[in-house]
């Protein structure tokens, strides 16, 4: 029987764990930590984005801070923003919500985060720690971080002896999945627009991750059977089945044919999705250093 | 016709055009970039390495300054020499010598080096530049880079289509030559010591990196017929066919018969060894941020 993988359950675990550990805190006299999202602008599905960040902060006891500025900020003030809440010892975490309006650059702004605030884990410091195995004193991208958790639902912590193929290689995305991955004594494989055959070496991988956001590219026929299929891709498509003009969200996987070959298989939605923000909430509490004190 | 990859040549190569740099930056008045090996203590092989690497600094035309403190220095006294040295406009790379004296953590030391100084690549901002694929504002851990000029002599700038096997997965080699390899857009496989069944990932690779410590591992069978073929390995081996008491050095590769089958093969001496100092001069170079205006 292929195991459905159930994101919003293991994102409900995480919410829960971290909203245990808010709740022992305070009961043991220490402040709540501090999340600060900042959003510049009025793109509706960024705020529709920061909205739900900011209700599970709060779900989650944090202290919830919204900053939302207007889309002609200046970068002088969007800086001097981030600097304040740097310098705030009641703010654990800082998320600039992306993207920003087009005449701020969002690199040197993501930079200027504390890395020990960079609750994203976008900073520079944070990717070289997790470059060099570092997973204790740095703060994990959000996704693959949630990614990773389900993959241990699976195959427990140790991946010794499993080859694990990585389709996509962001920044975001793919290159710290593979690290975590590697981290995790997984033998790693990262394929990408520009590998030859990836159905053959997709058909080796017990783990197979697939995140090129291109709709249901990986078929039946590329999985080994039994293999762990984690979908990261989230595309929109047309679906005439329903009405004409109506869409509906698919991932980089060919779910229903993938199933039957699949061990475990994520759905999309309902798979990885859910986990991004559940692991912003467990940042958030690793940042504030309180974690450890329960 | 098998090409051995000639790794005196190229580090030759190398050093022929940093010279040539730094004559022509002399010529139109500028300062000659300036390199501070740092070392601690008595250990013969270290200072071996270290007045290698003065001699080709000065071979190079920088400005090379040997900073040589005794075994019982203490955490202080370096951290307060790096500072002079991170503050110094005249030192464009500072070099602390590995291994320090017991008493000494280097992690600390190392990333007491400001980022745009550290020559050998190891600060956690310049292994968070490689891992997202910022080469440019950067410095890259000398093995590895070298090892990458051996493989672009072989395979040019892009490695598009081609499958790479890294054996080793270590920060100082293993996890940077992924992310170059995988940055010149090979599809790129990381193996190790957890790995299960090395040879049959290793007949896939048209690009095989070994860094394993482990001596002639690699065997002829585990080759793909016309492959390239990277050693990094140095192991010191008993050499009783020469005399009792002997020993010579070997790579992590059978080189006679990997050579056999392989399309291209760095030797051991000779391969990747001779190019790491002459990579530290490059660094120098780049980090004295001279070279872009000659």
């Amino acid at each position: 029987m292929t195991v459905i993988i159930d994101g919003k359950a293991a994102s409900a675990r995480v919410v829960e764990d971290v909203t245990g550990a808010v709740l022992q805190l305070e009961a043991s006299g220490h402040r709540k930590p501090g999340l600060a999202v900042v959003i510049v602008g009025d793109d509706p599905s960024s705020h529709a984005y920061v909205g739900a960040k900011s209700r599970m902060a709060k779900q989650c006891g944090f202290n919830s801070i919204q900053h939302t500025l207007p889309e002609e900020t200046s970068r002088e003030e969007l800086m001097a923003l981030v600097a304040s809440l740097n310098a705030d010892p009641d703010i654990d975490g800082i998320l600039v919500q992306l993207p920003l309006p087009k005449h701020l650059d969002s690199e040197p702004v993501i930079q200027s985060i504390l890395p020990e605030k960079d609750v994203d884990g976008l900073h520079i410091v944070n990717a070289g720690k997790l470059a060099t195995g570092d997973l204790k004193t740095g703060l994990i991208s959000c996704t693959p971080a949630g990614a990773m958790i389900l993959v241990r639902q699976i195959h427990g912590n140790d991946l010794s002896g499993l080859h694990a193929l990585v389709i996509g290689r962001s920044n975001l995305f793919g290159k710290p999945m593979a690290q975590l991955l590697l981290n995790a004594n997984a033998t790693v494989t990262i394929g990408h627009s520009k590998s030859r055959d990836l159905p053959e070496l997709a058909r080796q991988a017990d783990i197979l991750v697939a995140a090129v956001g291109r709709a249901e590219m990986v078929k039946a026929d590329w999985l080994k059977p039994g293999a762990t299929v984690i979908d990261v891709g989230i595309n929109r498509v047309a679906a005439p089945e329903q009405d004409s003009g109506k869409s509906r969200l698919v991932g980089d996987v060919a779910f229903e044919e993938c199933a039957a070959v699949a061990g475990a298989i994520t759905p999309v939605p309902g798979g990885v999705g859910p986990m991004t923000i559940a692991m912003l909430m467990a940042n958030t509490l690793t940042a504030s250093g309180l974690s450890a004190r329960e």
